[in-house]
């Protein structure tokens, strides 16, 4: 039996990697016999970047950049398979998760450390740029990236603003002789799910800035600043982009990505699943075992195990799912193509010991679904 | 696809009824063309009445009968559908649940209503008498249940000693004259998993008076009676039955019961087994879906998963069991017959929580099931 482990990550707990590690385990445990394909998946957030390299046997690089406080750091960026894709995830620099809680402030972060990973994209040679944009500590609508990248953003004297949001109350015109030139000769992708506008009431600002760490008080603040940005994009592009499917993403720089770079906004699964080559994968299995951290009924919307299931619905092999928390509005799935959702925990428990003992539960699950698969 | 359901109660959730219904309901879901055979099961304890009458299309009729204190009660006793086979459950009269926690006290508790119960089964006609003993409130080896059948049990001046463990003290000899004649007549058995003997360290008195109420300082006034009893019983029936297997069982009815009523003791699952017909049911299947509210390595002795395990090996189906909770030590039972633990909690969650909506949980499993054996 031919066995497709395409699982996303388990939030806190486990990577897709070792998830899939952990289903094989117990798969071999049941049956020595299968034959088990493991290609983790991701939703085009966390975990994308290691995900699409060892999906095309790419190679991950150190780039020196800076975080959201521009201090000096070293992230990854990934060459893909074909040496001339890249995968650049701006939360490896700009993302929350690397400031401290009383770090956290929406009005100084920056996207400068993401305009420096494109850069080291570009250095490598790369023709394509796939930029996944999830966890984002940022409101800057990208121009702290544009400005790694060459652009001048001047105040009405013609004075280089600061980095952060707040500076962008002051922006009034943009100079884009320095910017990299190799721009244009590069084609932008950006893995995106959020359709939020740029700007207004479920713009980048009101919805998405309070998880950064903006205090009620700031958010007129940052909503203004993003606003004299959107219309000196506008003037500086001849195109408004702000009410653009995903304008608002991760802080605008969706936005900032669209009018700089020409990128194009695609869903994360779809990008992953390209680049992934899942469909050929799916087509040559027996049975998809796919799985998140928490099913329910978001999850038919976007994200990994729903993805997995629509591509193998067409005539594909039959497809599980296994989750650390399946929700009553999982079960909506049986009917969207997914055959059967397997919880990991086995007795009652806290999410803290479930999370701990992730891997075990796994391998238990994955030795359980092997055991049923060969029940007649 | 023939499905049987044998599975055991889920202790404090749902009867083994409630576990057959929730599993065909979820089952049913996930293929209606399913043929599923219901067959709750026990292994001797608690339900077991219920279980062997509804396997065998029996009736329950209610006695009028004693608590442990001596109160008047009605409680049920089964007649099995050969119309003379009687279930008799020693706690649905002598149980450790009638009474409150301040009214638990083994000095004073009595067996006498359980030998109303089984005069009520000899009123019916009956021959042969399943007795239950799981439960007890008791320690009064049996004596309240022989003097409710007519013995006369005196103290050394010839005079009638009380009901209860302290009594037995007294206790010097026993008059049979008027013992229910009807008796020698009738086959016993007793369903029993407990090996301890009447008397000493591992004997009824100190290894279970603790959970029926007694304290410390009474610890040895108990045994000291028990004692005592055991000797009277010797001389009377000139056997000591004192180191039997199982006499220890239910406060030292299992010797009462040997020695008064000529009881056969056999494994509670065992007698479940026969009298419910399990083998064939077993034989006739294609899949056995088993299961028990908790289990883990103590569930390879004795119990209803291990039991149906045992016999659906021998040629048999593959067996799938349920689980509230699975232990770590339950996969042992993967080398015992058990094909597939499939817990049923679905997401980390307190036991209140999950006791609380077994029901649903079970349903959920019996669907995640039948989709699974439908796959290939």
């Amino acid at each position: 039996m031919n066995i497709l482990l395409v699982p996303d990550s388990f939030k806190n707990s486990l990577t897709a990697q070792e998830v899939c590690e952990s289903l094989t385990k117990g798969l071999l445990k049941a049956d020595s016999t299968f034959n088990i394909v493991e290609m983790p998946l991701a939703d085009g957030g966390e975990g994308t970047l290691e995900v699409l390299v060892k999906a095309t046997g790419g190679k991950i690089v150190e780039v020196e950049t800076r975080d959201p406080l521009q201090r000096t750091i070293h992230a990854p960026i990934g060459i893909l398979g074909d040496g001339e894709t890249a995968v650049v995830e701006m939360a490896k620099a700009s993302g929350i998760e690397l400031l401290e809680e009383y770090e956290k402030n929406p009005l100084l972060a920056t996207t400068f450390g993401t305009g420096m990973l494109i850069e080291g994209a570009l250095d490598h040679g790369c023709k394509k740029i796939i930029l996944g944009i999830g966890g984002s500590a940022t409101n800057d609508g990208g121009a702290g990236a544009a400005s790694a990248l060459g652009a001048r953003l001047y105040d009405v004297q013609g004075i280089d603003i600061t980095e952060g949001a707040a500076a962008l109350h002051f922006l009034d015109h943009i100079d884009l002789e320095d910017f990299d030139a190799r721009i244009k000769d590069t084609e932008f992708i950006v893995a995106c799910d959020v359709v939020n506008p740029l700007c207004g009431e479920n713009g980048a600002t009101y919805v998405y800035g309070p998880q950064k760490g903006a205090r009620p008080e700031m958010l007129d603040l940052l909503e203004k600043a993003l606003q004299n940005y959107s219309s000196v994009l506008t003037k500086t592009f001849g195109k408004d982009y702000s009410d653009e499917l995903g304008a608002g993403a991760a802080g605008g720089l969706g936005a900032g990505a669209m009018a700089f770079l020409g990128a194009e906004m695609k869903s994360g699964f779809s990008v992953v699943c390209e680049y992934a080559g899942l469909a050929d994968a799916i087509a040559k299995a027996d049975v998809v075992i796919t799985g998140e951290g928490k099913i329910d009924s978001q999850t038919s919307s976007g994200k990994v195990v729903a993805g997995v299931a629509a591509i193998a619905k067409k005539n594909g092999p039959k497809v599980i799912a296994i989750g650390g928390t399946v929700a009553d509005g999982a079960y909506s799935l049986y009917e969207n193509g997914v055959e059967a959702i397997v919880p990991i925990v086995n007795k009652p428990m806290s999410l803290d010991e479930a999370i701990e003992n992730g891997s075990k539960l796994v391998e238990n699950t994955g030795e359980l679904i092997g055991r049923l698969l060969n029940i007649k």
